[in-house]
């Protein structure tokens, strides 16, 4: 999906002129120039950020920055494509591809937690996303793109008789997709306890937050 | 809570000197000054809103605005206490008070579906603080200690052996919330077929939003 060279910059060279602010990681990898940006998106909110506050942030002279992207939106739809890459991705796995509806749902609940995990700053990005920008609204796009895929699969789901009857798709997947989204509001990678979020929230989904006793 | 004059301004007197824009029901109630600021910070950001802006919005001077709030902060303030009122009125109803720990959570989750459906722009401001003034921390600090009732009543579910053993209090508190929450996301009031919410809502928390099929 993206042509941009995201995930492999070349080394940032120290900002010259610059305040001086010690770069977070400024080379390839997990402190890309990319990943540099979505945390300044998450924190500032993508309107109030500057390509002088990203160069800031990332140690590296603004001319240098525009060697890697052509601006702030282009680096938006390449932390966006991230973000939504892995989300279909998991639409794309065998597992959610083959077995009965309530199957594939599952398989695709977990993906998303473990999506959720995996990339959190830029499925955080994505979330917040309002649709101010073509590229946001290319965005959120795709994310009812996503959407309508998971409504479809709990339509099966209560056709084939494996989900209770007067279950309302839409509604299902708006609920289905709000509990698996609000993990963004409180995970925080290394924590204990949470490799067994996707498992945790499968069987939330499916069982209820709160099933009675058996 | 509020000591503000937040609910019954004067009525509004057409700007003079600002620029033209039909002001929005410009008197008390619905259209109060505090309704139209909620707006005003939900699309722009709080902190991107000038008093400038809400007395443009409002169709009033900046001076009969200041006649009605010290400022922004406190009208974020009256806001932020109109959504916390609805949510800690939920606890104290009788509903929330008597029965067992899973009849006062099931009673608090449809109240909750129920504020945020009666105050949408009101409680989405509230989801939204994320803590950079002394207003916003305070907030904060109010939804932890909803929160940590929540988490409290689960815990006593649990205990008393009405939730399945195995249910993280924390974990399940978190989810109920999220699950609850994202609804501010797509609700709009007035579209058919959301009059059952509550119960839907309350129903997917504790039997599943995909429940097998009995």
């Amino acid at each position: 999906m993206s042509g941009l060279r995201a995930r492999d910059p070349a080394p940032a060279k120290p900002a010259a002129t610059e305040p001086a602010r010690r770069p977070r990681r400024p080379s390839g990898g997990p402190g890309s120039l990319l990943e540099v940006a979505v945390a300044e998106f998450n924190t500032r909110g993508y309107d109030a950020t500057s390509m002088e506050d990203l160069s800031r942030a990332a140690g590296i002279t603004k001319s240098s920055f525009y060697h890697h992207f052509a601006g702030k939106e282009a680096l938006l739809r390449a932390a966006l494509e991230r973000a939504l890459d892995g989300l279909f991705g998991v639409l794309a796995e065998p597992g959610a591809q083959t077995g009965t509806p309530s199957e594939r749902l599952r398989h695709i609940v977990r993906g998303q937690v473990r999506v959720l995990m995996a990339d959190l700053p830029y499925v955080t990005l994505l979330l917040r996303v309002r649709g101010n920008t073509e590229t946001e609204r290319w965005a959120l796009e795709r994310r009812r793109a996503f959407d309508a895929e998971i409504t479809a699969l709990v339509r099966a789901a209560v056709d084939a008789g494996e989900v209770r009857a007067g279950v309302e798709p839409a509604l299902a997947a708006k609920l289905l997709s709000g509990l698996v989204n609000s993990i963004v509001e409180w995970y925080r990678p290394g924590r204990p306890g949470t490799a067994t979020l996707p498992d945790d929230v499968a069987r939330a989904a499916f069982a209820g937050i709160l099933p009675a006793a058996a």
